[in-house]
């Protein structure tokens, strides 16, 4: 037994305390009652780096809300790696729905149930452990390491592009890990090699100058409601493509090449999917697997729409939302431009199409399968789960990968625990104490290996 | 001058004050807080029958919604009329949009300002002083008169059909007129000649189980609001035409006919129509005039739709309110069997598309021309406003005109003088105080000429 494992099974209560204590701060970055909260987990994040031997930790500001910065440098000659994560939590929506007060902790069968268990803090506890773990038994880290811990993650991470700017030059790195995300199942660990990008619209149709009554005016004048469902309508072939000009050309070949390389090496478990969307049937882009789709292809999405009511009107105005996935190549601006130029060209007569872009977009994200230090992680899962990382996808947006890759020129392994059953962002989220007992060990093991 | 005319001379200030008296009563029927006014508003109209020298008076019930009769029955080898008027108004909304408060009635500039002073209780006031007018000079009247006042109009008179039903031989007459309605203009008079009918469903579309990331799900599965789309649009063909087969065919020829009449004798002003809706263009049925659209052709019409929110789901419902405004021949049950088939046919894969038929649909209405109580008040109002009426048709629906028809057997004249510049169901709403005077003078001219 190494050392530093001896270290984590000796320190196991307390170290479980920890992870229980932040998971009583409802730091819920969407409400801004709970502000005070989020200040809570950040200074609580930073006493906790300080007290695992990480130096020169501060607690910094991306636009008001708190960042939290530790670094420990002093393996010269070693890369220095820059680990992630969150210390802000979805809400927890009706207290009704959770067996357990979603901010009281409870450790049952062998699991944590609290908001924020998987996502973040569960994870986000996991290199700090092993940290302080490295730390304590060999005096030394084998790899320069920082951490950037934030509060915004949640709610988009507005702040996080300026604050990267700004702080370039202290996070300076060679890669980064990220604590946010997960692995396959129980048994099988997982590499994730991309992340599909996003981008978001608003789209509104003006008719009328007010609402007007549908029996006296229905049938002689435009109505908004027919417009958008014709414009929304036009969004996608019937066969599911996406039927806007120009959209599928803008991905480029190194991504197809990823699609192939995770699609060849993650058998289809399409109905395991199917049963998790609680879906009746896969639908999608003709000529691509369900996983594919998921992770790979691009989609142009309505993820809401209003107009109208349930009075007999003809309503001045209706609208929807749309978000894009993105695939590598669709640079968002210009996808967003594709997209603006279709839905106005499809005004009808009598209506008139505006757009609205979103602040937020993000690129796709993606890491060279052959890339050392995926090339490490896998070697870590590999050791620990007896078997090698599947190499996968992702279909949603993790917007601190791109954002890493383009303000710092990094890429990031995703390096976390948490599997997809876990109920995130729902009630009920819980965290095995399995996946944190073997994540702690990842992390020494992972930092170790790095510094080959 | 005739002697009645003198009386609604003599009485014009108590009749004013009258008016004023039941505006202030604020009978809305569809607020359950405002029963004790609308029972109020019915007692108010009892009593003002009783006092005009009507017979019979009594407060009946349609379901617990009060219903006030009177009747003079003593003109022997004359006709009946039944004489429709309601005494609910809308809900004033909020009072801060109103000049005067809604229900303190302000006499300005010739007219009278509150809720409900056009539609209906400036109308339903003038056959009760006719009555009173021509009672107290001539000592009889020229036809015998029954009143049917309700008020549960603008609620859409839900329990009036089974009322009808059950007071079937106390309402019997040979045809009906309708103080609820109006005229074209100060300077020219109307007869409405068609109403079109109504009927109403809402459509589902279901999906996944819950709602879904758009991010790890996106792109695979059938997103209910793009299925709501598609099937929304296919209801009507991108010139406007209403898409569903075998819709326009259940049109009959009479319908035809009453169109082309209506269309040949009245000047289309379609720029004022337009102005009025505060549209930019005319959209409609290609072949069809402006007016034609809006009074006679049949419309498939979505009044609102709703799906998802502002965040980056797939949700697992979403759904719309659909009316249909009917002309002649389209029987709302077979029109909904169409509508019904057409739109559960249009789910696309992985969506189901569920349709839930609404209550209270009700047949297009329509008057022969030619009825002798078309042709006497053709002749007042040529008197009166010194032209011949329009024949005019009428987009919205007046549920009472088919229901008389369905169930007495009879039909309406709408004789009423309301302007639709004059704010029904707005802030502000007015009546002329010419338009009440003219009103009075043609109730006893009609009663009078129909006795001919």
């Amino acid at each position: 037994m190494q050392p530093w494992q001896a270290y984590l099974r000796t320190h196991r209560d307390r170290f479980l305390a920890e992870l229980t204590d932040i998971l009583r701060i409802p730091s819920v970055s969407g409400d801004p009652a709970r502000r005070a909260d989020v200040n809570r987990a950040a200074r609580w994040a930073a006493r906790r780096l300080s007290a695992a031997g990480l130096e020169g930790v501060k607690l910094l500001r991306a636009a008001g809300a708190p960042v939290v910065y530790g670094e420990w440098l002093h393996a010269s000659g070693c890369p220095t790696v820059l680990i992630y994560g969150h210390f802000d939590v979805e809400p927890a929506g009706p207290p009704s729905a959770w067996t357990h007060p979603p901010f009281q902790p409870a450790v049952v069968n062998g699991r944590v149930y609290a908001r924020g268990a998987s996502d973040d803090k569960g994870n986000l506890v996991l290199p700090i452990h092993a940290v302080e773990a490295l730390l304590q038994t060999a005096g030394a880290l084998p790899v320069n390491v920082k951490f950037l811990l934030e509060g915004q993650e949640e709610i988009g991470s507005p702040d996080l592009p300026a604050f990267l700017r700004t702080h370039h030059s202290l996070l300076a790195c060679d890669f980064a890990l990220s604590a946010d995300g997960g692995q396959h199942s129980e048994i099988e660990p997982a590499l994730t090699l991309a992340c599909r990008g996003l981008c978001a619209l608003d789209v509104a149709v003006d008719g009328p100058a007010a609402d007007l009554h549908s029996g006296v005016f229905g049938g002689a004048v435009q109505n908004p409601l027919h417009a958008l469902a014709r414009v929304l309508a036009s969004l996608h072939h019937p066969d599911g493509r996406v039927a806007v000009p120009g959209f599928y050309e803008l991905i480029d070949s190194e991504w197809d090449a990823l699609r192939s390389l995770c699609v060849h090496t993650t058998p289809a478990d399409e109905a395991a999917f199917l049963a998790r969307a609680g879906a009746r049937a896969p639908f999608g882009e003709p000529g691509y697997t369900t996983l594919e789709r998921a992770w790979f292809r691009p989609t142009v999405e309505i993820n809401g729409l209003w107009g109208g009511g349930q009075h007999a009107v003809l309503p001045a105005r209706a609208g929807a939302r749309l978000t894009c996935r993105l695939a590598g190549g669709q640079d968002p601006v210009a996808v967003l431009d594709l997209l603006e130029a279709h839905l106005t060209a499809q005004a009808p007569p009598g209506a008139r199409v505006t757009v609205t872009r979103l602040p937020g977009h993000c690129r796709a994200y993606r890491m060279a399968p052959e890339h050392p230090a995926n090339a490490a992680a896998a070697d870590v899962l590999t050791a620990l789960y007896g078997r090698a990382p599947r190499l996968v996808g992702m279909g949603a947006t993790i917007p601190v990968c791109a954002l890493l890759q383009e303000h710092l020129g990094v890429d990031t392994v995703q390096f976390a625990f948490g599997l997809d059953d876990e109920n995130l962002h729902a009630p009920d989220e819980f965290f095995r104490l399995s996946s944190w007992e073997r994540g702690q060990e990842a992390y020494c093991r992972l930092l170790q290996r790095l510094s080959q």
